[in-house]
């Protein structure tokens, strides 16, 4: 039976959450969206020690979500601020953020909600839309093997998908 | 200074991490998606020890994600299926492996592509939308304190982003 421990650092969503899913990493890229740039206004708000604010900080601007850049004209100081990737996390945090308000929320204890600043209205919740603006469900999505489909660590996962896939279709023939 | 130790668990954001962050229990509701029932089937695809996977399936239906289900009519084996709240995880998820095959994976590694079943084309970017389905930026968002904003673990933060929010605006007025 072929052992597919690597293929978690292969696929997207795993590498997504590796960085994302520390609970200071996390914390930290939510203080960025907020608007916090300097060290000691991320430390105060979170109650971080300052080494692992340190830390953490260094491995997101590594990552390429957060850029070094100086915090006024007149001073050297340097805060911490979103690049385009980080920027560009703003729908799944906000999917993540509505599904816990949604399952692990009771409306009692939503602690913010997330509104159009213009409008100051609620925003819809986030749907997965075809290339034509139409709202897809799971049972509207398919997939194919992309170039990295054939990686030793993830080949024989798609080989596996691809016979469930066959034999599912196999049995709705033989229903219908 | 408070210590804001308790309010990951009280951010929804933090609570769906918390939850889907932990590795085999993402590879277990990717498999579900993917169509994936039988308890052998989930263990042969991730190559998980059935003693593991069986603490993580209980966990999931536990926290409502999976349900057990007879697998036939004409048997006694349970399978799991994804709820509801299984279901509604797609747009979180979908957005999260967009994130990672554009930033964490180059075009030669990209292992599977999500298209439109229909049609076979790639699906649109996961975007934040406004009630009327406009496409929202971070800036066009602002947030406002939920019932749970008053909870002692996370009022010193909503306390914390109003004072920084009064400031930046009083810098804008300054610069204007």
């Amino acid at each position: 039976m072929p052992r597919l421990k690597s293929n978690t650092s292969m696929c997207s969503v795993a590498r997504s959450l590796e960085l994302i899913g520390e609970r200071w990493t996390l914390l930290i890229i939510r203080e960025a969206f907020f608007g916090t740039r300097r060290f000691d206004d991320f430390q105060s708000n979170l109650g971080i020690s300052r080494n692992v604010l340190a830390e953490r900080l260094a491995k997101l601007v590594r990552a390429g979500i957060l850029v070094q850049t100086p915090l006024h004209e007149q001073t050297l100081r340097n805060g911490y601020v979103l690049t385009k990737a980080g920027y560009d996390l703003v729908p799944a945090l906000v999917a993540l953020l509505q599904w816990g308000d949604r399952w692990m929320q009771t409306p009692e204890t939503v602690p913010v909600y997330i509104v159009e600043r213009k409008t100051g209205r609620a925003i819809a919740p986030v749907t997965v839309r075809s290339e034509t603006g139409k709202p897809l469900a799971l049972k509207d999505l398919g997939w194919l093997p992309g170039p990295g489909a054939n990686h030793p660590s993830i080949a024989p996962l798609v080989k596996a998908y691809a016979r469930q896939r066959e034999q599912a279709a196999a049995v709705r023939k033989e229903a219908s």
